[in-house]
């Protein structure tokens, strides 16, 4: 079995979600954008695919690096592959991402899934058939009534418990929001979702990613008070140190890295320092399930959790294979957007969600994603 | 798909090995030995089975614990599985090893590969389809022309290489041996070897496991100055501190663990405290394939090589789906017996190795055993 195509599919659908300067997700107007799909075909016709930002599946990724790497190649060699393609990374000038790693990685997964009949997740060793859900807001804006006062994010905590959701994640304001970011009311935010749901329901907290070591501690600080249970990426992430000390200064959770550059070794090196209490990762920060799995096992060997960052069914597969870390994070949620609505490109969201707060694995062969391909060679660019 | 039944047959084949009384494995005249097949079967009568010694899958140890946890159950749950068995053991009184673990998780490995009609090195995600094998040779001994002497010990290095072995692991002089352990008789057989192969072979040393710190660095030098690969459990290997101490005062990597119990969790404090340069798993000794992933890949996110404990299937299957290590231990070796006889109960050796020293994966669905159950069946105890 050998790999004979591998192809990129541009189309267009319609969203409700626009990204401001800091690369932050609010609802918007819809507006027509371009989605990728990565295909991988085999000679016997066997095929994987995977959802994509176009802009990490240009075609000279594609072409120079991807192609060079899995062309002819058993696409069961996963693990030859990736290190094939994250070996490259060095020398390919930061051109090669961890993102289209993920890409590549999880098609060649979606692929073997559906080669043998299986949902991946079964594939690789299943440990639960679902997992709760936290709701994980967008971050804070200035739209009357979206998520733009401590108020607006009370009402919204209650909307979100009454849908099921069994624990919620707050994005408070971070920049361009003119007057942000202000500790001061991250922590009235968090008072006010505490306020909604009551002292049972666990609350996390993901703020701006730029304070100083004293702005961070004094914030947590305050998410003790209010019995959180985890306190996410509150200064940058490539000072090991300070998440050493901070993490030495608050009994409070911390959890991380998320976006440090590294993989599983810069997870490894994190544990190593004590820089986290819970560590992470996400198929798209570190390049795919393959080396996710190596950080849940990383982490798991030092008895450590490891929460997995992000929604799709990449991450959800992740999820289910791991004793070792306790919820999806589906969204990013706000007021304006019904998660719930199925893109135009699926016929099904691949991460449902029952009225009990489980989010439900796909027993279909493959990574989950239910695409619709007829709707996307009919609005191909 | 459930699992329905879980048997083991008991069943009687020609041997010639016996076993010291420190446990170790010598030469001897054909005798009749037990070995059990574990086989766990499903609804749609699928099955994976799994070779095992007895003592580690009698019936109790099956009733009590393996079919409370597994029957019922859907075996491609196999982290939840594993994880259930784990969590035994703590109330088990000791009784339910990891051995038992072990047997386990390969057969639930084998029936998934069976299963989906794939090699279970490329259902997990194979980085290369052959190892190279190192020759292991069994403990010295006290058999004239076997491994008496150091040049015992050079004559059969000359041998392996012949054979095509392109590097050489020894296992020395250990008790019940009269004079034996001898760290000087030691550094003769090394050097014999040395002065046997080259200097551009490969060679280990696994020699006595209780020496002291003293003589345990003292024998470490001579092995640099041999130019020796690596350096094995010269020590018990429940003091960390005590590895820990000769890894800061060798050069030559030291290896492990081997025996010390705390599977993947052990590993990383190893790894942590400095206590190793290579660190090792082997599936008998951690309890199957799975927590063996959760090692490798821990030591790859530091940076680690784990080398490969042990001969058959289960530890070359991963041995193939790993970057980070380079040989699968075929043995052991006794000028004596003929390693390339292909045993009663099977049709075909799972590693038979070619003349360049290259073992090749099998392609049949499963782990690679290719069992002669007409023999098993009729040979039943």
């Amino acid at each position: 079995m050998k790999i004979t195509d591998i192809s990129v599919r541009v189309f267009t659908h319609s969203s409700r979600e626009v990204k401001d300067s800091d690369g932050h997700t609010h609802p918007g107007d819809p507006h027509p954008v371009r989605q990728a799909l990565l295909t991988i075909t085999t000679d016997d016709a066997s095929q994987g695919h995977c959802l994509a930002p176009t802009e990490v599946v240009r075609p000279f990724l594609i072409d120079r690096f991807v192609k060079v790497v899995l062309m002819g190649q058993d696409p069961f060699d996963r693990e030859k592959l990736w290190q094939g393609l994250a070996h490259w990374q060095r020398g390919s000038g930061a051109m090669l991402t961890d993102r289209t790693l993920a890409i590549v990685d999880l098609a060649l997964w979606d692929l073997a899934g559906r080669k043998l009949g299986v949902p991946v997740y079964k594939l690789i060793g299943a440990y639960r058939d679902k997992v709760p859900a936290y709701g994980s807001t967008m971050c804070g804006d200035e739209l009357p009534g979206g998520l733009a006062t401590p108020e607006d994010y009370h009402n919204y905590a209650k909307w979100l418990i009454e849908r099921g959701y069994k624990a919620i994640k707050l994005h408070t304001w971070m920049k361009p929001v003119s007057w942000a970011p202000d500790p001061k009311m991250d922590v009235k935010a968090c008072a006010a979702v505490r306020a909604a749901v009551g002292p049972d329901i666990p609350i996390m907290l993901d703020a701006y990613h730029g304070y100083s070591r004293s702005e961070a501690l004094w914030l947590g600080q305050q998410l003790q008070k209010l019995e959180f249970a985890w306190y996410e990426e509150p200064m940058n992430e490539a000072s090991i140190s300070s998440y050493a000390w901070l993490a030495a200064n608050l009994d409070i959770p911390v959890i991380g890295p998320e976006t440090a550059d590294g993989k599983h070794h810069t997870r490894a090196e994190w544990i190593k320092a004590g820089a986290c209490d819970i560590t992470r990762t996400g198929v798209h920060d570190v390049g795919g399930i393959t080396p996710s799995l190596k950080i849940i096992h990383l982490a798991e060997s030092f008895g450590m959790d490891c929460e997995i960052h992000g929604n799709g069914v990449g991450n959800l597969t992740l999820c289910a294979v791991q004793k070792n870390g306790r919820w999806y994070e589906r969204g990013l949620l706000h007021p304006f957007i019904n998660y719930d609505d199925v893109p135009e490109y699926l016929n099904a969201r691949g991460d449902a969600m029952d009225a009990d707060g489980f989010v439900h694995l796909s027993q279909a062969p493959g990574l989950g994603d239910d695409i619709n391909f007829d709707y996307v060679n009919s609005h191909l660019v």
